[in-house]
């Protein structure tokens, strides 16, 4: 049963976590065996003050392709590495996350980006590349996984965010969850003001089908779940 | 019990809302008899990637005060109005919230401003200004309710978040509070952003004690409770 209850905070009651137990801390991401690298990119040099005052939930976009470049400058603004401690596992990111858990894995349904392929993605962050999951045209199944918004389907490209609760859950227990939901937001935002500055529009999607997403992404909806999505498309 | 099925969407449960049974919407935030008026800002400037790129949790501040100008700009990037549809009680702001329905209010615990007295303040979104809730230096209570973390007491001013979860059950019953978790993250990541384009530093906070947060802040817990804050300083 879901309450109000979920959104105070019990932090003392926080104990013998699994990192207090020294069980091996979870790997950051998944690795892929051929990444596909993303280009370098000189975007986003709009004042901060314009691109807030810009930003709104856009869902009508163009027929214009998305770039490359674009793509890859909205992956480093949601989840880019800013620094990598690979002995301890320990990631910061251009997002902030509780205890720099970083429970996501971002992935990509493609319709409309130039030089790749219509499909599903996983961002590799730690080699700012993607990792090709399956090929395909995924606009209906995802036109009804989110209950029917048609304007998900006719984006360049949708963002959908899967939460790994375990590497949030190994240092805080059960509270986790408010955390991790707190988090996709920040992330969510970046994306709003990233693609607000590149004159793309975006509008955050909660209402979907929890199971027709999971399987449409490929993942089991207990170790790993969508928490989110956004579909970004070109407004000029 | 919180467990892991909080992060999943059952969109298609929400039913027999209040909305639909036409009772009335809940006002967007409360008045105030006696409105501290914020003063206009040049601010923000620089460009959105060089402040995501710089973008990092601070926790060391300096002495220097915050002038009313820089918290001006941080409650407008984090709350301000965008829009006002005063006969459907609907506001669009500088985030984006499930549904439009934006169940925040954001208290400030002032400890070094220039120009305003120490203490607690709400912020009075449609006339962009502040409502004073009560006087006094309540560093020693807030570092006591943070479960002893010095350096929220060391910062200029405070941002409390208050969830006011009835506005959103209104339209979602109890899809409700990940979208409120969700929502409070797209608020804090423009505060970040927006800090660290004026050479201030934040560093969010959600392990706290809940009923002395609430009691400080002076709410009850139940309608109205603290979700998440964020201590903000010069560091300069």
């Amino acid at each position: 049963m879901k309450s109000r209850e979920f959104l105070k905070s019990n932090w003392r009651q926080i104990k013998n976590t699994d990192r207090e137990k020294g069980i091996e801390k979870p790997e950051i991401e998944k690795d892929c065996e051929k990444v596909i690298k993303l280009p370098e990119f000189n975007l986003g040099n709009k004042p901060l003050r314009e691109v807030i005052e810009e930003r709104k939930s856009i869902r009508k976009y163009t027929d214009t392709p998305m770039s490359l470049q674009e793509l890859s400058f909205l992956l480093w603004a949601t989840q880019g590495v800013r620094k990598y401690i690979q002995d301890k596992k320990v990631v910061f990111r251009t997002v902030p996350s509780a205890g720099a858990t970083h429970p996501f894995d971002t992935y990509l349904v493609v319709f409309n980006v130039d030089g790749l392929e219509k499909g599903i993605y996983r961002y590799v962050s730690l080699k700012h590349g993607l990792c090709k999951v399956k090929p395909g045209d995924f606009k209906d199944k995802i036109i009804d996984a989110t209950l029917g918004q048609q304007f998900v389907g006719n984006s360049a490209v949708v963002f959908v965010w899967v939460a790994v609760p375990y590497r949030t859950e190994w240092k805080y227990t059960a509270e986790s969850y408010k955390a991790i939901a707190i988090d996709v937001g920040h992330v969510c935002q970046n994306l709003y003001l990233a693609a607000t500055s590149i004159d793309c529009g975006t509008c955050a999607v909660a209402a979907y089908d929890q199971e027709k997403m999971d399987n449409l992404i490929g993942v089991d909806g207990d170790n790993e779940m969508v928490i989110y999505l956004a579909p970004v498309g070109k407004i000029v």
